[in-house]
């Protein structure tokens, strides 16, 4: 019998992909929907490409309208899942799509988010060690940001090999979707059509700490993270460009070895063949992640690129492949490693 | 038990999206793969977003490796597809992705082909009267062009109404991979990308004489048809603006009422509500046809328009779907209404 | 002696590009910049492109900051041009980038605008017939709509020479700074990339009634327009489709020679050659109008299409154009028909 | 008197935007036009946006159509600069838009490029310490690439002021442009639209022993240099994120004053206000450079970011700019740092 999921956030970007792959789903039914500023309207005007649900009309998010169901789903601005949570059963598998509860360290949070720390859950990056075991069963999820994603995939198995030193070195570029529905300037297309452009420069912007916290977890050290995000003229995607000073001593036949390793039995991620590069057309629309990695020799730097579809992998297929574990489900129930190209 | 299918082409846009289709599809396995100047070649080479497929490799296009299959793709060059189709046997189901079998002029097909007239088959748009039967049981398909597909279904509620007089002016904006995959200067992203331009301006485009032949033939009466192509900066997506000048005494409630009337039980088109118009990306990835239809009083003309993805229901989707009428399965299997977007 | 220049309205994409337009114009000094809510902040972070002027700060916009230049710039909302106009001697050469001024007709106004009709100034479209007399010495000039100066710079020609039946019909794609700054969801860069949408159908769009009395001048007699504005992926341009059944007996040289006629003396509008068709992108930042012409002969039809930028030749191009007329100055003095290209 | 220059190679991108460039440039008259395989061609067709030059045809490359003007620019496939410049006089600039001349090191050359070294010209980065004065008067400039024009610049300001370790970190990403007019499949518009993705990853970019050169030039001694170059989906545009890191004891004052200090006098190069990030869109058709800098101090590391036209101040701009130097002129005459934006 089918489970009912709710979704709380289905006016954004995220929600609408998350319907997108729940309708694809054969687990489940789509239970109530609801928006904050959107409520009470048709779906059909917001997310004009979900045919199937083009009549249902937004709720607003409150306690009893997401009562009922099996899973409920955040897609919330930050801040605001806890107090959501709270009203929901133990027993009710919530599976937040925002921030609040991805970071262990309460002063990493109160420093990137500026409010107090809401707690901690199961982190649903499965591929991550231990990850995956602590999704099963589990009634909390804190879905990981798209960013670290894509980076954490791109670069753990160099720290899980030993084979990189703990500072890593980061410049990704992302689709605009990943700023989500936000009115702001920067974000109109005559803006960000033929243009590349930096933001959140030097540290600040808040993946980086769920970074760092994802690689030193596998290093078993801290490493330090240089990041830079840059907004590509796309709707969707992530590239992650890499990098850390190799170990001495590190064969490209071991950095090839360790992502074999690593990789060997995820069905979402794809070692691509050597001399091969990920693009992020090839993921658009799945939950897939291809990787590829080299061994820059005269810099002595591991050089480990990715690419994922921000909206599925880095956020709602993510969540779905999450809820899958959590539920005993197989992993890939609904899921797609197929990508919608050109 | 699956239905092993064949798809000559492979390399290509219209192969590669088939095959993602047919990778979804329930009921069908896909066999022999083959391609011409890039056999040899492993798929994920060519096609990178098919992951599942990655290993593949393709076969040159020859008789004996498109033997023994249930069902045969054809996504060659026109002119090609009659030699291959006549190797194979009347009860394996050829599906030809082509232009060679949709004409039922053979006076249309060599002035705008220049060849001999190979024949015509059940023409595979089954939204228009009278063909989803004689694509039922056929084993022999002729897939629409993209742009008479998009045209065909924006127009003809309005000329089976009676309500539109015989002379169509159509301006039709259509994604990149419409021109396929072709080493052409104008299709260089440097080019495509920030232009719109227009070509086979003038009446000189192939696809004309196709929605000639379906627009009359709804219409009961010959149809001339203005159409002018343009290029768009977007990889996917057909949005066809389409309009004849109305019967004198048309209403627009008439009008209204002719399009839920042709569209009340077709499960992949969709008449938007009043108000609401199609957007190319709404229906990407998907065999979905957005429709909105208008009565521009002062000007005394109906303005239809429709919005498709040129390689999903303009070609790849359309044929999966002629493929599952043809062999008595649901017309929708392996089929999707859902866009990706944003 | 260089003239004084204010721009009431500087902070947006018409104000910007006049700018990019006046920093290179020998005989313009860029004097008071004045902005609605965005008063106070400097230029370079609002038009980082326009470096010379980075440090500008820009002033509220009052007749005190507006008065003792020689020519005053209004990119204002509409409505809003004639209360500041009154405020300007009458030895002011002002300069209308909105609507206010352009139709004749109160009555179309007050039906397309909803407002009160603050009257009529010369038209600042010198290509059309008589409209450079009018300019020459103005004080007061109406700057064209974008579509409208595409449209009726493809289109006249045909009806001046008397080749063409009095119903036109137009699709046009639109760059999305045609829609200015304005913070809506349809224009964010995740909605508007790879998409196609058509907005305004049926006769709705404000640059209707001022197609109409273009055409209806040079016609001599009332023509309908049927016109479709599209949103298209890319920052800026407009392709304009335009056709009307050819008058009976008219011949493709008759057209050509019409065409040719029209514009051998047009500094910026280029006749291309034959079998060449405009591109947006070749008149991207220029000045330049690229023309084409065809005759339909299956369907009866003139087919007219035009290129220009809609930021230059569309809004900021033809106002210094017409500023040029006006002020006695040759009229190409600081403009270009060299686009930014690929 | 107007100098006549020649050019090499009219039809590929660097050809087009060098025309673009002199046709604006008041001290140079257009002289031959050459061009391989599109000899005998017009460039109307071939670069549609430059207008006053449509009726020119190419002529083939031989001495004899470059022979008797003052400046000959070359921009030609690598390996076929010297064999040119042979063949013209002492006196005659040459100009050499490819990469033949620019690396000192013969070693470098040919591991790279895998033939004999031409030799090494003075190197047209005016802004690099010591570049301006070797191109004054001489008669030989290799112009820089694209990507270490603006790596470079991004770069050197922090080395010369002795901030940062000798081991540079880059990732940037160029339009599509920066690849030439070349017809291969990764280049159509519908690969390149929507996708990000790495090539020559791990060291193997012509481009990282030109820019070791420069940095290590100003570090005076070697910098290591780990370069990841991305495809990007726009015409033209380069992002260089780079970083290194910061010598200890380093202040985020000490990095600001050492870039003010490099670009005080520079009339290309902008500092940007602290907090305001470059975008390759404000660049765009300009010779302008934007910079920003900062310093990690969690990550211990300075991240420069430059925004160029791969196009203008990375390859034609670059190239007029060393060409006024050589002549004498003043270096910003016929150059623009405003760009065309949105």
């Amino acid at each position: 019998m089918a489970l009912s999921a709710a979704v709380a956030g289905a006016s954004g970007y995220a929600g609408g992909e998350l319907l997108r792959l729940l309708l694809a789903h054969p687990g489940v039914e789509i239970g109530a929907l609801t928006a904050n500023s959107n409520a009470g309207q048709r779906l059909g005007a917001l997310q004009p490409h979900l045919l199937p649900l083009a009549d249902r009309v937004l709720a607003a998010t409150t306690p009893d309208v997401l009562a009922g169901h099996d899973v409920v789903f955040l897609a919330l601005p930050h801040g605001q899942s806890a107090a959501v949570a709270e009203q929901l059963g133990d027993d009710v598998l919530v599976v937040d799509m925002g921030a609040d509860f991805r970071l262990r360290s309460a002063a990493d949070w109160e420093r990137f988010y500026g409010s107090a720390h809401a707690g901690t859950w199961p982190y649903g990056l499965p591929e991550l060690p231990g990850a995956r075991a602590a999704l099963e069963g589990s009634r909390r999820i804190a879905v990981p940001g798209c960013y670290p994603t894509a980076v954490s995939l791109a670069l753990f198995p160099a720290y899980a090999g030993g084979l990189a030193e703990p500072e890593a070195v980061i410049t990704a570029a992302s689709g605009t979707s990943g700023a989500g529905r936000a009115l702001k300037p920067h974000l109109l297309g005559s803006e960000v059509m033929g243009s590349m452009s930096p933001y959140g420069v030097g540290g600040g912007h808040r993946h980086t700490p769920e970074m760092i916290q994802n690689l030193s977890a596998v290093a078993g050290e801290p490493v330090t993270v240089s990041f830079t995000p840059t907004l590509a003229p796309m709707p969707r995607g992530i590239l992650a460009s890499c990098s850390a000073k190799a170990v001495p001593g590190t064969t490209a036949e071991a950095v090839r070895a360790a992502y074999e390793k690593a990789y060997a039995d995820e069905p979402f991620v794809r070692l691509l063949p050597e001399g091969r590069w990920p693009a992020t057309a090839s993921v658009q629309g799945s939950n897939a992640v291809q990787v590829q990695v080299a061994l820059d020799a005269a810099a002595g730097r591991i050089i480990a690129i990715s690419a994922i579809d921000n909206l599925t992998k880095g956020t709602a297929g993510g969540a779905v492949q999450s809820m899958n574990i959590a539920l005993g489900l197989d992993q890939t129930t609904g899921l797609s490693t197929i990508g919608v190209a050109p």
